[in-house]
């Protein structure tokens, strides 16, 4: 039998990595560690200086394999998703038997938390054969985010919805909240509300040295983090952020 | 000046504990143990054996102290809490005073995440003299509900509600989201739910030896939900649990 545990290694910041996870690398046989292109390497060093710091098994291996890219050209963006995550499985499943064969622990290195806005969970399901799934949990960006302001993420006693940027954009402020936090936004749609009265507590390289963070009046700080943001992506040559925005009355 | 370091701790199990909340713990001068009252004991027995643990630091003293009880015949609940984080604030800064002064490095260490449905935030913002704060984030139980259940928490590109036991039961299925987090559910409010098309992945005691957890079509699963709930609340003398509710089409 195969196990795959997928573990939540945080999202940036090696000191949020948990006991469990460090745990769960020492008894895998194998670890993948997926190379998604030069823009974004700075995060498959984060799985390889991770792997490099904690594991004290000598006999796991480590295995890098090129990650699948997905059909951007794709209208259907179920299709292109559904279309890629079998892309993916594949891979997966090849890399396991040529290191593995059909037995074994396989642990794949997951930015923030395998349950929150990842893939992997669904890739594992394709798997060929399927194996046991073990979840660690991790440190996602949000939790990073709030940490990094000192912000209580819920009003007391009041919910708050988690949404993505296309979601804001295309269906503008939610109903029923006044707390929403922003995931998968690749651009800035908070530019899209109306400003009055709300506040944003915006993040970016979240746990990483090069972390920012900026929060006020959507009015005042919105152009600012529109700026930044640009300039920051310019240099690093991607970024990656996330924001939670709060109505107050 | 007194830096207080708010600490996720987790939600259960001593393995979710990150790097950051233990070097935190180890930097502390003071750490503050808060005692509930008999029936949580269970939790400032998990805060104890943290510290016993991971405390490598000989001069990082522990000091406990009774928590005040909120009162429950306040009918405004809002004033409530209020009256209670003034009165938490008070003897978090009695105890720091006695032991530490007016200067040096508090921990709390804190059930869950700091951000997500606790009031350690609040309180510390009314502390006198006011502290630096530093947050450090810790696994929730939302994370170790879906890690137990091996759960995607979103679809696709889709958002999520975290909402409570009281506004599901007042409001309904909430406007505009498939996927509902339900949390501080002192009862069993998915009961008041139409259970066509619904499905329910509930835990209790999440991360503890004794979890539990049941998932599976609302109609089917809830009453055995409602069931072993109140046989283990009954076992145990309290329970701490939290459920995702989806709607399938």
């Amino acid at each position: 039998m195969l196990t795959l545990f997928l573990i939540g290694i945080g999202c940036g910041d090696p000191e949020q990595l948990t006991r469990a996870a460090t745990r769960a690398i020492n008894v895998a046989d194998l670890v993948l560690i997926p190379r998604k292109g030069s823009a974004k390497s700075d995060l498959a060093d984060l799985r390889r200086t991770i792997c490099t710091d904690v594991l004290t098994n000598k006999t796991t291996r480590i295995a890098e394999f090129d990650l699948p890219v997905r059909d951007a050209a794709e209208s259907d963006y179920r299709k292109g998703v559904d279309d890629w995550h079998d892309a993916v499985a594949a891979v997966w499943s090849q890399t396991i038997a040529s290191h593995l064969g059909d037995e074994g622990k396989v642990a794949l290195l997951i930015w923030g938390d395998p349950s929150l806005y990842d893939s992997s969970l669904r890739i594992a399901r394709r798997l060929n054969p399927l194996p046991d799934i073990e979840v660690v949990p991790g440190i996602t960006s949000i939790q990073a985010l709030c940490a990094a302001h000192a912000l209580p993420l819920n009003d007391i006693g009041e919910p708050f919805l988690v949404t993505t940027g296309r979601r804001l954009r295309e269906g503008g402020w939610p109903q029923g909240v006044d707390t929403v936090v922003v995931m998968l936004d690749g651009g800035t749609a908070f530019q899209s509300l109306d400003p009055a009265g709300l506040h944003i507590w915006w993040g970016a390289y979240l746990g990483m040295p090069d972390q920012i963070i900026i929060s006020g009046a959507l009015a005042e700080a919105g152009p600012r983090i529109v700026a930044l943001r640009q300039e920051a992506r310019e240099r690093h040559g991607w970024i990656m952020d996330s924001y939670i925005l709060k109505r107050r009355p």
